[in-house]
């Protein structure tokens, strides 16, 4: 008892030295903060704060009004609510003097995209367009712009648009210009009050620091800026005559690199936040590659896959080449001064979920979390001996084949089949998809490395194994479980002067165990064969 | 009341008028025993004893002993106790006078196959014998003689013998050479010891009347007998030399035509059965083909499915063709003076078993029974809605691929896809599977003019009109629950002389409900599509 105030002391006299950044991860359904030290990245806070409205996706609050099918909306004031509840909670949890945080960087999920005024008003907050379901954010999962998608991606090919080539040859109904185009003709009034279409990564950038930005990754990824321009009024025009000035109106601004500082935090944002005004806020940013640096995947060749429900994969490379099935290329979409590429695979954890939602009998429920219940039962099988092949198509295949309309097949069934031996098969599939990701990217000229497992599924030490087996890689994991919030605060750190550059920032606060997980030699030659078989099915 | 010794005096007048016939149908677990009326097939009285031994298939009971994989075997001593108590306890419930029975006839599941010595004494009876797995009845589903079946079936082809079309161009490890070649090679002892070797359809004739006889329908689908003779002593020696008279020495004896009288009741089978010395014994038969003339199908063209954890079609000729795929054709092998005919789906309700057990989810097990519960749900589809495609090859496929080493196919999986709709598709998967047999039938000219359901799965409605508008042919229906045990009484009235043949008893005494499903034109021409994908995916 008589030593505790010379401690207390002693601490705060070396926490004075010390400076700290927060990451802000807006997801789907809720926003993490997270307080992160500078100087090495330890993680002293979190909290998490759900949002209020969650995905609209059946009727809109305002009215009750229904929403048709596959429609997804946001409220706004769900992701300003996050600054307001979730910062201070992290900051109060981590113990940290909020005079000593320097910075603050976010990243969102993409394409989540919203039509605002000039000063950044959402649509739905002006009076009277309460009603109006365009006036909101469409969140990424918003799939009711195929019509629109499909025709952006057609006239592009039938005009040989030279960007559609670094999109795979597909231009997602998710991203920037299928939703505009269909808030254009299905509400051409909302469109036409639209002054600003903005990724909801670069809006809440502009409600912490007051201005407009726009960051390179969602600009590339989601909002097909190539060379340095956006589709052309003609091209544009072909698809819809009111549509030829989007860009112009709307879009143009000027990019904002990765790493970059947005601004200072407003005296408004300040009071939300409790944090001083007038700190670094990073330029916006997308929940999977913000993770690179947080899991040291920056180098060209280091493959970053990110797995959760689905599985994105992003890889910086030194080179420009066009790898079949790719989701998009960006100048500088991870770090300034490289390509930084992403694949996907649709589904992946919620192909396992539905599976045990759907399929699995009330044997294998009995208490205990199901998922390593039959993991635990596959994990002891050896390779093959289930007899079955499965292709992990049940939400279409985006990486390689590209086609959103394929479906889910399962081959080898008996009466002997048992519960854990689908189970497996699927986590198989999902392995071989992998793999086939990676083998596109060998042999388009930017070759990977190192994978590195970042996101929820890295808990299944299973699944894992299958992956190092099927893939004969070693599998080097993340090693924070706050993946793309230790990200955003990595960008805030830069933003803030303490680093150079996002890649000696991810050396000093990055996390990463190497080779976790190793092939098991017989294992993987059992899985060529497989995988042989797996490929031969499905001609490619 | 004061009528009352009338009636019953009345009754009893004419119940002395009437005459009465016992049907007897071993299956795989119990014994049946039915009382039927001669004059109309009224089914008067029933019941039904379990075999004390159920199916032996995992250690023999006399010594402890494990048995291997694959193994089968049954106690003939369940078959008698079937006689003592299951006749007279449906004697006793139908109130019929024992003295009015004038025949009893029986089916017997097949190929189940047991040695004897020369007086019908099963070898595992024999003192010294009970430890002697080989010395025991072989039930039908004894599958360890892969080995033996797939030797028989490729020699077959190389000498280019004759009876080998007539099977599919396989003969099963079910069978009788199959069975009998295991024997020799793992128990030679026995094998020497075997002076008869008699399927169980024909040997529970021998105990009721006392004398060998051999019927035409399991020595021509099980035994390999086509055109007066069974495979050659040259045959057998080159598959082993100690096999060569194996035909002459155990199996040769006159085939008696199924209807026939194999003889009368003995005094010890009238003691045990409680029914009158020397009534008529009719020729033993199989459960499904005995089944033809109950469900009144046995004109040619009527094509009975016997459906129940596997389907038997079978369907009389007028002329001998060989039907792709066929399981055999047989010189009046279902009625005398026709060719039946025989095929197989290895897998139906046991797939939807299988399905229920291993793949359904509890929210769909909540009380009630599972299978009307996925049926009622799938039934509300329009056709096609659920985007699968099945192949119903989860036990391998018999009709008409002959390969059992296939295995079941699932297509179209969505993580939006339920257990309702993989239900659905597993029962189209069968559908298909039968309207590929039907289809072969019609190709190869023996054409199906109507087609008949007996077996469990007839209490399916929902699945019954899936097969009305698969096939597009309307359905019909058994009108009875004990289809092979009324066959059985069928027979017996034939052996006893109360009708010229079968076909003259069946049309008096088989009951059939007639087109009671019918196909919808426009789930019809749905189907067409499916079915045609269907062979697309499997090039048949």
């Amino acid at each position: 008892m008589i030593n505790q105030p010379v401690e207390t002391s002693s601490v705060s006299a070396n926490a004075a030295c010390e400076r700290y950044v927060v990451g802000l991860d807006f997801g789907t359904l809720s926003g993490r903060a997270l307080v992160v030290r500078v100087a090495d990245g330890a993680e002293l806070g979190t909290a998490v704060h759900e949002y209020g409205h969650g995905v609209i996706d059946r009727t809109l609050p305002a009215t009750g009004q229904p929403l048709p099918a596959d429609w997804a909306l946001q409220d706004p004031e769900d992701y300003r609510e996050v600054l307001r509840v979730a910062v201070p909670e992290a900051v109060a949890a981590s113990g940290v003097d909020p005079r000593l945080v320097i910075g603050i960087g976010t990243d969102f999920t993409a394409c989540t995209v919203l039509p605002t005024t000039r000063d950044g008003s959402p649509l739905c907050e002006l009076a009277g367009l309460a009603g109006r379901p365009h006036a909101y954010p469409k969140l990424w999962r918003h799939h009711a712009a195929q019509v629109q998608a499909d025709r952006i991606t057609e006239l592009a090919h039938e005009r040989g648009e030279p960007w559609i080539g670094r999109y795979g040859g597909r231009i997602s109904s998710e991203w920037e210009f299928a939703k505009a185009l269909q808030l254009l003709e299905e509400d051409p009034e909302i469109y036409a009050r639209t002054e600003r279409w903005i990724e909801a990564a670069d809006w809440i950038v502009w409600q912490l620091c007051g201005v407009e930005t726009r960051n390179r990754c969602t600009a590339g990824y989601k909002g097909v800026y190539q060379d340095g321009q956006r589709p052309s009024p003609d091209y544009l025009r072909a698809l819809h005559p009111g549509f030829a000035d989007f860009v112009q109106d709307k879009l143009e601004h000027p990019l904002s690199q990765l790493g970059g500082r947005a601004g200072g935090l407003t005296q408004r944002a300040a009071r939300w936040t409790g944090l001083p005004v007038g700190i670094a806020v990073a330029v916006g940013n997308v929940d999977a590659h913000v993770t690179a640096p947080a899991a040291k995947a920056i180098d060209p060749g280091q493959l970053l896959a990110v797995m959760g429900t689905s599985t994105c994969h992003v890889m910086n490379g030194d080179v420009l080449v066009e790898v079949p099935g790719m989701c998009g290329v960006v100048d500088g979409g991870i770090v300034p001064g490289l390509w930084g590429y992403e694949a996907g695979q649709s589904g992946v954890g919620d192909i396992f979920g539905w599976y045990v939602e759907n399929c699995v009998p009330p044997a294998y429920l009995d208490g205990g979390d199901v998922h390593e219940h039959l993991s635990t039962l596959a994990g002891r099988q050896p390779v093959g001996q289930h007899g079955l092949v499965a292709l992990d198509w049940h939400n279409g295949n985006r990486s390689v084949l590209v086609d959103h309309e394929l479906s889910g097949v399962l081959v080898g069934l008996t009466l002997g089949t048992r519960p854990e031996d689908v189970y497996r098969a699927l986590v198989e599939a999902t392995a071989f998809g992998t793999r086939t990701i990676v083998a596109a990217f060998d042999a388009a000229g930017v070759p990977v490395q190192e994978f590195v497992v970042a996101g929820g599924l890295v808990k299944n030490q299973f699944l894992m194994q299958v992956y190092a087996d099927v893939l004969q890689r070693p599998i080097s994991v993340i090693a924070s479980d706050q993946g793309p919030a230790l990200g955003s605060a990595i960008h805030a750190a830069v933003a803030a002067g303490a680093y150079p550059d996002i890649t000696a920032a991810a050396t000093a606060m990055g996390k990463k165990d190497v080779a976790v997980f190793v092939p098991n030699t017989a294992h993987a030659s059992a899985y060529d064969a497989l995988y042989a078989e797996c490929r031969h099915r499905v001609n490619i």
